[in-house]
Parts: C-alpha cells; sequence; structure tokens
C-alpha cells in the first residue's frame, strides 16, 4: 500500500464518518496499491477500513503477488464473487465507489440487507485532488510535452486532409514524445467545431474553417489535456472577435484561480465573459475539470461546484463557443493552484492563429 | 427504434416479468436505437416499457436528433441527472443495466425508494445473444478478415523483436485489412505466456520461445477475436504434447457445440481432454465467452453456466495450458450455432506451427 496516499484516504473518511469504503476504480487502486490491474467484467474491489485494514480482492486470473499492509484475497471464475465480497464488509454503512456496477452492487446489496450503501468515492478523490509535488512535477512535464506534440500537430495541417489523418498525426507524436494519447484525441473542421462532442471523422479541410484540436498525453502515468483553435488560410471578422472571446474567458478564468476561491466563481469568471458579449447561450458545457492519473478527476469547474480551490489543484479551463452549423472555439489549458494564484501548464501561445 | 429487436427485447421482459427495465450500455443502446453514444461520465440511459414505450435519457451535449419510436430526453450539465432519471421510472419494479453505476443508482435508489431494483439486462441481452442473419453474416466476414491478418502477424515474427512491436503489426492489419482492434492486442513470448493477463509489452523473442497472439479486429461494428500460439524456432517435446493437447480441447470443446447442449458441458468437454492428461490444475479460465458487437457478450461459455446453445449464437472456445514460470498454449476460435451442430467461423489452420 502507498501509505502517505492512504492516511490522506483515510483523515477523508473520518471527516465524512465513513467505516469502510469499497474502491473499485482502478486509477483509485492503483493510486493506493501502486498496482493498476484492468478487471474487465471481473470483480476487482479494496476495501479499506477507517482503521487502516486494506483487503484487495482479485480474480485469481490477475495474478496478484501479496501486497504489503493488504490482504489479498482470491477467487476464480467458478467462485460467487458477491459472496466473497459480501464477506468482506461488516459495518452498518459501506461508503461504495461510485464507478462500482449494479452487477455488483445489487448482488451485494441483495446479500447483506443489514448494510446501508451509501456514495463513498470522495474520500479518494479528495486525496487524488490535492496532487503532492512528485505528482505535481510529472503533471507540468506532461503539459510541457503536449505543447510541444500540439505545435507538432498544428504545424501539419494541410489543404484537404481529413480530421483523422490530422489526429493521426497527433497520436504519432504523442508515442514518440511521450507514451500516446491520455484520450481518444478529437479534431473537428469547419461546422463540426461547433458540437464539442463531436468524433473526429472523414470532413477534409476547406479554407476558412476552425480547426478544433483537443488532446493530450500521457507521461509516467499522468495525464494532459489541453485545446487550441487556428484557423485554415483565413478567418472572417466574426471568427476573429469568436475568439478572442473565448481567449479572454479562458485568460479570466485562469486568473480567478487561487485558494479560498470556489469552483463555480472559476466558471463564472470565464463564463461572464462571453455572457456579457451576449454568447452565453452558445457556452454548453461546464469550464472545465480536475485531472491527473485520469483525464477526467473529481471535481468539474461548473457553475455549481462549491468545492475550494486549494493548493496542488489541477483542472482545466476550457470555455467554448459554439455556433450551430458554423463553427466553434475553445481554448483549454491546464493550471495547477499554486500559494497565491495559479500555474498555468501550458505554456503554448493563445494568439489568433491563421495557419 | 430498431423495431425488430425492440420486439425480442419485450418478449424477453414478458417471460421474466419485467414492466420496465433502464438500457445504459452504449452498444445495448446501438443495439435498440441504431445509435452509438460514448456517455464518458454523464447519464446516458434508455427506458423500456414492456408496453413499447421508450425513453431517451441524454445530456444536451450529445446532440441527439428525435429518434422515432422513442421519447428524446435532455437535460443539462447544472440539471440534477438523477431526478431527470426519477421521473421516467414508474413501475413497482426497475430491472437495471448490470453496467449502471453506483453514481447514478444510489441516487436513483434514494429519490425512488417505491421502486424496487433488481438485475434487468438479461432481457437485451438474450436478444444480443442470437444473432440475426445479417449479424451472423458480419461476424463471419469480421472472422475471415482476422484469420488474414493473424497470418500476416504471424508472418510478421522476427528473432529479437517484442512483444510490442509484433502487437504493432497486427494493430496495423487490423487497420488495412478492416476497421482496427476490437480489443487491446495480446501477445506474450516464453514464459510471460503462461499468464493468461499478461499485459503486451518489451520482452524479446528468443528460439525456444511460445508466442501467444490472442486477436481481433472490428467490421460494420462486429467484433472477432481468436488465439493462435506457435513456437519460434524450435519447440521442445513437452512443448509439442502441451500443444497437441490444447488443440485437441479446442476441438472437443467446438464438437460438443449443438442446439439444446448446455454451455456447461461446452466447458467440461474442452475441460476434459487437459484435465484426463494431468493438466486440469492449469487450465485457469472459462472455456469461452459470447461475442457480437463486443468482444465479451453474455453469457459466458463456463462450468457454472445452464445456458443452452441455440442456432444463432456466436461464441469463442479457448483453452489453454498455463506452467507458470515456464509457458503456456490458448487455441481460441469463434464458432456459430448452427441446425445441427456448428460451423467454425476461423478457417485458420490449428496445426502445430514451428516459425
Amino acid at each position: 500500500m502507498n501509505n502517505l496516499q492512504l492516511e490522506k484516504v483515510i483523515k477523508n473518511m473520518h471527516a465524512e464518518g465513513l467505516k469502510q469504503i469499497l474502491v473499485c476504480a482502478p486509477k483509485s487502486i492503483q493510486y493506493l496499491t501502486g498496482r493498476f490491474i484492468a478487471p474487465g467484467e471481473r470483480l476487482v474491489a479494496l476495501i479499506i477500513d477507517q482503521s487502516g485494514k486494506a483487503q484487495l480482492i482479485a480474480n485469481k486470473l490477475f495474478a496478484q503477488t501479496p501486497l504489503e499492509g493488504a490482504e489479498l484475497i482470491e477467487y476464480s471464475d467458478t467462485d460467487d464473487s458477491a459472496e466473497v465480497l459480501a464477506n468482506c464488509v461488516n459495518y452498518a454503512t459501506l461508503g461504495v465507489d461510485k464507478e462500482f456496477k449494479s452487477r455488483f452492487l445489487l448482488p451485494l446489496m441483495a446479500k447483506r440487507p443489514d448494510i446501508k450503501m451509501v456514495l463513498g468515492s470522495t474520500p479518494v478523490e479528495l486525496a487524488r485532488m490535492i496532487k503532492t509535488e512528485d505528482e505535481l512535477e510529472k503533471m507540468r512535464y506532461s503539459s510541457l510535452l503536449n505543447d510541444r506534440a500540439i505545435e507538432e500537430t498544428i504545424m501539419s495541417v494541410r489543404d484537404g486532409m481529413s480530421e483523422r489523418e490530422l489526429a493521426d498525426n497527433y497520436v504519432a507524436a504523442s508515442k514518440r514524445i511521450a507514451e500516446g494519447e491520455s484520450f481518444e484525441s478529437l479534431v473537428c473542421f469547419g461546422k463540426n467545431a461547433a458540437e464539442p462532442h463531436h468524433e473526429t471523422g472523414d470532413t477534409r479541410l476547406k479554407r476558412g474553417d476552425a480547426v478544433i484540436i483537443d488532446v493530450g498525453l500521457m507521461y509516467r502515468d499522468y495525464c494532459s489535456d489541453m485545446t487550441r483553435t487556428v484557423f485554415f488560410s483565413e478567418a472572417s471578422e466574426e471568427q476573429k472577435y469568436i475568439y478572442e472571446l473565448v481567449r479572454q474567458a479562458n485568460a479570466a478564468g485562469r486568473a480567478a484561480v487561487r485558494p479560498g476561491v470556489k469552483l463555480k466563481d472559476v466558471d463564472a469568471a470565464a463564463r461572464k465573459v462571453i455572457s456579457d458579449a451576449g454568447y452565453g447561450q452558445y457556452f454548453i458545457h461546464r469550464t472545465g475539470h480536475n485531472i491527473g492519473l485520469e483525464v477526467h478527476e473529481y471535481p468539474d469547474v461548473s457553475s455549481t461546484s462549491e468545492i475550494v480551490c486549494q493548493k496542488g489543484m489541477t483542472f482545466s479551463v476550457e470555455p467554448g463557443i459554439y455556433l450551430p452549423g458554423r463553427f466553434g472555439v475553445r481554448v483549454e489549458d491546464l493550471v495547477e493552484v499554486t500559494n497565491d494564484g495559479c500555474n498555468t501548464m501550458n505554456k503554448l501561445s493563445r494568439e489568433l492563429r491563421i495557419i
């Protein structure tokens, strides 16, 4: 077990009054044990007691060696894994990982009607939310490498290429420069850029298109994530105006970050720039999300988040404007909260680029 | 909505006495609606009533167009998605998708204590389990393409190459020949072949190594999956003996398949060959799994499966022997159940190969 991490989690369990939690998210198990186990459809769970007792339940197939500080409980494909799990939980309330699936939760509830199941991810999430200096160094370097990979990708833009081809260029750069993508690269041309969840496809680049590149890579298990929007060959006055608004919203969001400020106020600072210009209805998503071992970590930077910025938090600031059927712009950077503000981990320019 | 598929699901709901089910697995939603929506951490759910009423609940970001035969219910990031969902369910019992996560299930249970939640994936799983002729044609072709891709991969084996390099050769072939991998390619050399869940890595190939290649590709949304084990440069008498045992176990498993036979008896037929030779303890996993839109579909071909083979089912037969610290062998083919037996969709030879 990683004792520093375990201590943070136990402290958070105390604060929430949880005597026992069930952790199943593979990256959370990795955070606590140093081991990454891909469970597939099988049960892998780490049970943590407030006393510090830890039980790792895994299928024999995963061939786990003994784990210092934890009891290893193995089962085989012919065992009833819910039964194995039911024998490992023994407090009146169990805090359950939000990723835990019904296939395991409902049988567990049936076997242990005496135990109240509540959502119990926050002790681990709040621990993971505050990065150690070691984690921050990896995060910073991951973002610096991402700056390089996205710059190479932008330089590879050619007339008539497809979104997929440009995304493939990023993938190749992310493998050469670091350890590959941290999520599936998103490239949108022209009116596709007006759909924040467009799927990278066969659309070909043409003069006057907005080009959204939303990409990240892995460096020693830590994720980067950034977005740049550039214009191909030319940009209309409206495109330039919208771009400038989004760039200012991104800057305003980052400028609002410092210890003690709520994430909803970071969201509000970015959103205000866009709303004041009359485009509020076209900024249709949250301003950002925390990031670390995973691209999307707890919590979001949204209009409803009461979570307060603390030193060591790392999250994205990524406002956008999406004009349906026409074009869209998003500018995204990762920040780390410092003693008196924030450090923007992405250093690549945000100036308007027509390429 | 895909009406044929919906009718099958409703028939299965009748049989199970379920008045309403919640479907969330993206491939199940695709099966029923023709639409693939990648939910990320957001809620996407399809509520099906026994009456045929269907409600698709999705975040506005997914920008769904109206769906014939279903009501589209959209919410935004600032809405309480559990509340939206709670308003869509209205029977005493709700059948819940086994993939549904605690983050949505526990809040839904808190909002609707009047509704009993039970596992309710089988109506869709049993529908997906029996492939239509159209689906079977895609499955057959996917496996034929996989035969080609794995043969190219085997031909590319070179002294000193890494597992990763060989896996990359398969990935490239799967993209050239079809639509890319259906799961992360697994390549194991030497003693790594004794771990069924080894992760493809930097181990380099040397004379006398067993080489396990477990790979699949996508063809028009349908998955293939096969394993071949070959030996590099030479094979010991023991390796040849173990290989022959596994090959016979694979053949015995496939020979047992016909309508009316239970899947546990298919498992037993394959397992018997290995157990009779005294290696039962080294065949440490189930014999196979169903496959279709996803690589692993319901149900497994395991020693506990009471499910009966029916025409149109497609599953893997993949026995193996794993000798810890030494080597392993697995031979896997996909079969489709026919009127009087099965058709093995993989046509590539299973003869011992020393390359």
